[in-house]
């Protein structure tokens, strides 16, 4: 026995070193999200360049030289790159930044980007995804109009280049400062203020640009060190060309640096940036990268990588882990650290101010990341979270509320509603922290109560629903005012200002004042109290001038995540509204005039946006979970793959990626403040949440494409036949096991007592 | 004896004494120059209201809603007031600035400007000059729509406004933060970034705004302080109007402040301003107005005022006195000091920066006050002088070249030169203390070997003249550049750099390279060395597109300051010069294509605009002495007065005052950087410059409208022939004495070393 026992747990302990030596990064799939399969279909949005976690410098690829669509500026389906710019968004559907672009090229000096079917016409280079990689912290690929093999990496301020000309061929670097976002956008586009270009010595330049855009003022400076010198330069003012002057100041200005023949090394140049000033740059620079060693800084940014990706191990098929720790990679590619390394940073009164922690976080696209990306940042980027609230709070006591979309440091106003509030209290709720609870709720009431932009809580008191002739997309705001409402009524709650609460509780109600029992669905009032007509539950809204935002009456009926009873009886009950949610799942007619955001349907079901996250986990509350778990088992296993299209829709800076990743592991968060997880159907074999001393293990057994049933549950090792799981299960750690099949269990999660409760709260 | 003298000399002291007691800033008439005489003249372009010398707070009413021209927002011809705005431009050709409008009204809540010729149409009321007073320091105006008085006053950051309601009427004050220059304007239109009104108790709102307009980017902070509260305020964005909100985020927002019937003492508000921080607004205001002592403040600002004018003392007429002194008075409104009281300032790379002397000056219209009013000031504002230059280095340090035209402490690039230079030349050469000379000198020759917009230094090196077929305005440009590169060669020559001072006086007589002896003037060239034709010497040219600058070829045929010997001899030696300034002063065909800077003209000469502000002096060069009194006494008689319309162009930041003022004491600069005065037709019985320890006093008997020729001159007590005086004679203290006559003494000032010499050092 002895004899035949070792061999075998030798052979398994070797599997388990093999295991334990691939590291998690080798399963991030970086591009990922970054081209749609086909013109009909929308991208992810993402970028394949080189990042650290969380950082402000994001070196990527550009294939677009006025980007819009994606707003990544990559595409996977173009054929050119026109340069290596620093900063990016990931998921987003607006475009901006794309901040200080570099250009590595040899021969007849180019200094225009040129057109993408014209080979020759500028700077730009063909390329093939056969000479291209990427994993977290370093991208590659060869431009093969030049022959040079581009590689980036990157630290928090910094990108780091290495270009390998071919040896004799006259070497240049083009910097492009006039590179933008579209500047011929019919909204928030580019402007380009003022910028400067500055050479130092022969190793070195500086410059900036102020520009106006999707965010409303940025500076961006930077300074870069080449590790050899420049023998002669030009400097490009419009249509000017200078040679090897010093300075050039300008709204379109570049410069082409010439290195010569002498190839033997690569060329290396660091580039530290600073929304702050020049000195700053530098200062990024100097503390974060110090010499000249490339692939220690790859290193570095990949064992960063590694350490995030470690909070969650699973287990699963090649492509479930790909996807997986792609979407916590796309999860914690932002909000972005926008601070330099003294901690300074511009605040939304476009002052510069100084964050002792030297942390001051932006780039919250909430509308679409309170949902799923901030609850998994609540349960695996804790101290980040409270880091995330203190930034958030900056702009309340300089801007008068919280954020809304906040882009560099400032309020763009894009999309509605103001879910800073369900993230505040979300994490108040659970007891994080790192920030002051009493700030917490000065801010979310303060957010509640104060018109602004797309808030006119003067319509909202006085109407009690958002009237479309006065407040356009009135349904989307009423149903998601009404959710934010009742996070505030919780905090209230929880603080004991029961005046508070019952205000804001009543307020959370408002929602029932536009449900139109004749149609069976929310609908548009105007200050008259009337029905806006005709109505159509298919016709799809945009971002104004519908009562709906990016979606139709159908999308939006279900968005009442904090009294889903509420929603059941103004339906008619338990049986109508299963009634509903098997048409909506099932209806197949088009809506009406689809716009760019309605992709990955089933039925009028689009999981390519927002609006649709929660619903297929709404059967719980209904008794049929089962059919939960059918239609969530079928979003994870044909709306996520891990090709470059792997979304069904923009990533949205981490809400498609932790659907998938809640989702994967058999449970989502429906209301994305009351600490209750809804059980859906999970994929994976494995999954251990690793939490402060405690881990959190999900174990499935039998899991697979056909298996996505729920036969049973066990919590701690007990029988489990509730629907939901409590974020307290998580975080005192403890095992959930599911066991499932190709059949429903029809006795599982059916009883009263297994619905999801409103809160895990008393 | 004894008895009859002590009563003469009684009257003789009190006489003393009322002279004394006359304040000089009595004579300054702050209306000269807010209106042109009729719709086919110019403006002076200047504002009426309230500034203390050199302050950034220059709070004065706005005529227009969205002010273009005449640039300072203030037309005397217009009916109507929109309101008081808290920055101003002083005799500009070009709109900006307008910060944070207050308006008081009564009676009906309005919230848009309307329109000036309907009555009730918005919040502007109209006005009478009958009812509206300036002096230095203080402007007043009785808003008749509403039958409140307004009165303003400032210290240097912060101003005071004193509103007097009638008793028993619903007083309000608006604030308009979307009130700026025209933003449909084609060329640097503004467009309102970003902006915010916070109401902070019901005697406090603060507020910002941050905006792209002739100045790149500029941000301006305010905070405003009530004497009695308000009981009420409507926040207004866009359309939407909100009652009592505290906060209000947008690109078109206002705020109606309702402080009810209770009239019995006057409204005050306090509203200091800061381009860094609300911050620095608060502190600004604290440090400069303690209390609520209106009257105070208007006496300590006339005071400042006082102390400025008593630089020069003078007797004449009292419209005599009223155009010099008006003229201080422009001569000292800008340039304007933009740092706020703890040193801090916007710097030319959009960072704040922290001058340790509290001082960073801008505004500095150079192309216009080179000539003469710098000129003034490094006679009588030494000091300050020091402080410009100190300033105008830190936008070489921080954007690689001295100031062209730098607005809110950044370049626009408006006119053409580098005229920074001669300012900096002549400082270092006449010795004035506060600024490094060895920097200096790097200044002036980086800036004119550094490529800019505007000098392109290559083109000037390979060609040896501006080719208009790659650089517009090339004839003006190559005039000017060989001008500034004459005074680099003066500073070269100081400090012993020979090789540099021969290759920059080899640059100065590139202007010899445009003349056309076929047609006797300076004439464009191609690249190819081709004249471009046709040729019209009446053809103007505007700001590009044509070789002149706000000019013609007869018009820019005189500008070589710096060798008028050698352009004499350039078109023939003295006859032909003096027959060609002859024809310039008489030809009466008008020029073609007339812009709007040509105004003032006798024959082709134009006051109106500063190509021809020095020709008049230029036959003091050529023998003939008496005709540069003859047309300078025009000028001063016939060019200058003391109504609205008293300018014949822009008075342009103090230019066209300090033409008349050097030229009213006998003496102009008219190369301003070589210390030598030619000496013109003095108009003024006594002038007593006061310099540090010693006055330099001119006297001038039987001046009059026909004793217009000198007869006679004495420096410091001995006969006087020569046709100029040196800044040597000036500093060193003494008299000048000059005897006119109605008939010139052609005896005077015609021997060869009697004409100006090329500089006053060897």
């Amino acid at each position: 026995m002895l004899k035949k026992t070792i061999p075998i747990m030798f052979v398994l302990a070797l599997i388990c070193i093999a295991l334990k030596a691939q590291k998690l990064t080798s399963f991030v799939n970086p591009f990922i999200g970054t081209g749609a399969v086909d013109s009909s279909s929308l991208s992810g949005s993402n970028f394949p360049g080189a990042t650290v976690p969380f950082g402000f410098v994001q070196l990527s690829p550009d294939t677009q030289d006025n980007p819009d669509n994606p707003a990544s500026g990559y595409d996977h389906n173009d054929k050119t790159i026109v340069g290596f710019s620093h900063t990016h968004l990931s998921g987003t559907g607006v475009a901006d930044l794309f901040d200080v672009l570099f250009m590595p090229a040899t021969g007849e000096v180019k200094t225009v980007p040129g057109e993408a079917d014209k080979p020759g016409s500028g700077y730009r280079s063909r390329f093939s995804h056969n000479e291209e990689s990427a994993r977290p912290g370093y991208y590659q690929v060869k431009l093969s109009d030049y022959n040079v093999n581009a590689e980036l990496t990157a630290t928090e301020h910094t990108g780091f280049h290495r270009y390998t000309f071919p040896s004799g061929a006259k070497s240049q670097v083009i910097i492009d400062m006039n590179h933008s976002l579209n500047k011929k956008r019919s909204y928030w586009s580019c402007k380009i203020i003022g910028a400067e270009l500055r050479v130092i010595d022969n190793k070195t330049i500086e410059g900036y640009r102020i520009l106006t855009g999707w965010a409303k003022m940025r500076k961006i400076y930077f300074r870069a060190e080449f590790s050899r010198p420049f023998s002669s330069h030009k400097m490009i003012n419009g249509q000017k060309v200078y040679e090897n002057e010093v300075f050039v100041n300008g709204t379109n200005i570049k410069s082409v640096l010439n290195f010569g023949e002498n190839n033997k090394e690569p060329l290396l140049v660091k580039v530290g940036l600073s929304p702050v000033s020049l000195e700053n740059a530098k200062m990024n620079m100097d503390q974060e990268i110090s010499g000249w060693d490339f692939e220690k800084v790859v290193s570095e940014a990949e064992n960063k990588w590694e350490h995030e990706l470690e909070k969650i191990h699973i287990e699963g098929t090649k492509e479930q882990k790909q996807i997986f720790y792609t979407g916590l990679y796309h999860a914690f590619t932002q909000p972005n650290n926008m601070a330099d390394v003294n901690g300074e940073y511009q605040a939304s009164d476009f002052t510069i101010r100084k964050a002792d922690d030297k942390k001051h976080y932006s780039t919250f696209s909430l509308w679409d990341t309170y949902r799923a990306a901030h609850p998994l940042y609540t349960l695996i980027q804790q101290e980040r979270t409270a880091d995330f609230i203190n930034s958030m709070f900056r702009q309340y006591d300089t801007y008068g509320y919280l954020p809304i979309w906040q882009l560099w440091g400032d309020e763009n106003y894009c999309m509605i509603g103001n879910h800073a509030i369900p993230v505040i209290v979300d994490a108040a709720l659970k007891g994080l922290k790192g920030f002051d609870i009493g700030k917490a709720y000065e801010a979310v009431k303060g957010s509640s109560v104060r018109t602004h932009p797309g808030s006119p809580f003067d319509l909202w008191n006085k109407y009690h629903f958002m009237p479309e002739n006065q407040q356009s997309q009135s349904v989307s705001i009423t149903l998601e005012m009404a959710y934010d409402d009742w996070c505030v009524a919780q905090l209230a709650k929880k603080l004991n200002k029961t005046e508070d609460y019952t205000y804001f509780m009543a307020r959370s109600m408002y929602y029932k004042n536009l449900y139109d029992s004749q149609t069976g669905f929310f609908r548009a009032k105007n200050d008259d109290g009337k029905w806006v007509s005709p109505f159509n539950p298919l016709q799809y809204g945009g971002n104004g001038g519908n009562p709906y935002t990016e979606g139709n009456a159908w999308q939006y009926f279900w968005y009442v995540p904090q009294d889903v009873k509420g929603l059941i009886n103004l339906v008619g009950g338990d049986k109508a509204f299963i009634a509903k949610l098997d048409q909506f799942f099932t209806l197949k007619d088009l809506p009406g005039e689809v716009n760019g955001n309605a992709s990955g349907f089933i039925g009028q079901y689009a999981h390519g946006n927002e609006p649709s996250h929660h619903a297929a986990y709404l059967y719980n509350y209904a008794g049929q979970p089962w059919k939960t778990q059918a239609y969530v088992a079928q979003v994870l296993n044909e709306l996520y793959n891990n090709s470059f299209s792997g979304y069904s829709g923009n990533e949205d800076c981490g809400q498609m990626s932790s659907w998938y990743i809640f989702s994967a592991m058999g449970f989502y968060p429906v209301n994305p403040a009351n600490s209750i997880y809804a059980i859906g159907s999970p994929v994976l074999p494995k999954a251990v949440i690793h939490l402060p001393g405690k881990d959190f293990t999900v174990t499935t057994k039998n899991p697979s494409k056909k298996n996505v049933y729920i036969q049973s549950v066990k919590l701690n090792g007990k029988s489990y036949n509730k629907t939901y799981i409590t974020h307290q299960d998580i975080v005192r750690g403890g095992t959930l096991e599911f066991t499932m099949g190709p059949q429903p269990n029809k006795k599982w999660g059916v009883s009263a007592d297994a619905r999801p409760l409103d809160s895990a709260f008393k």
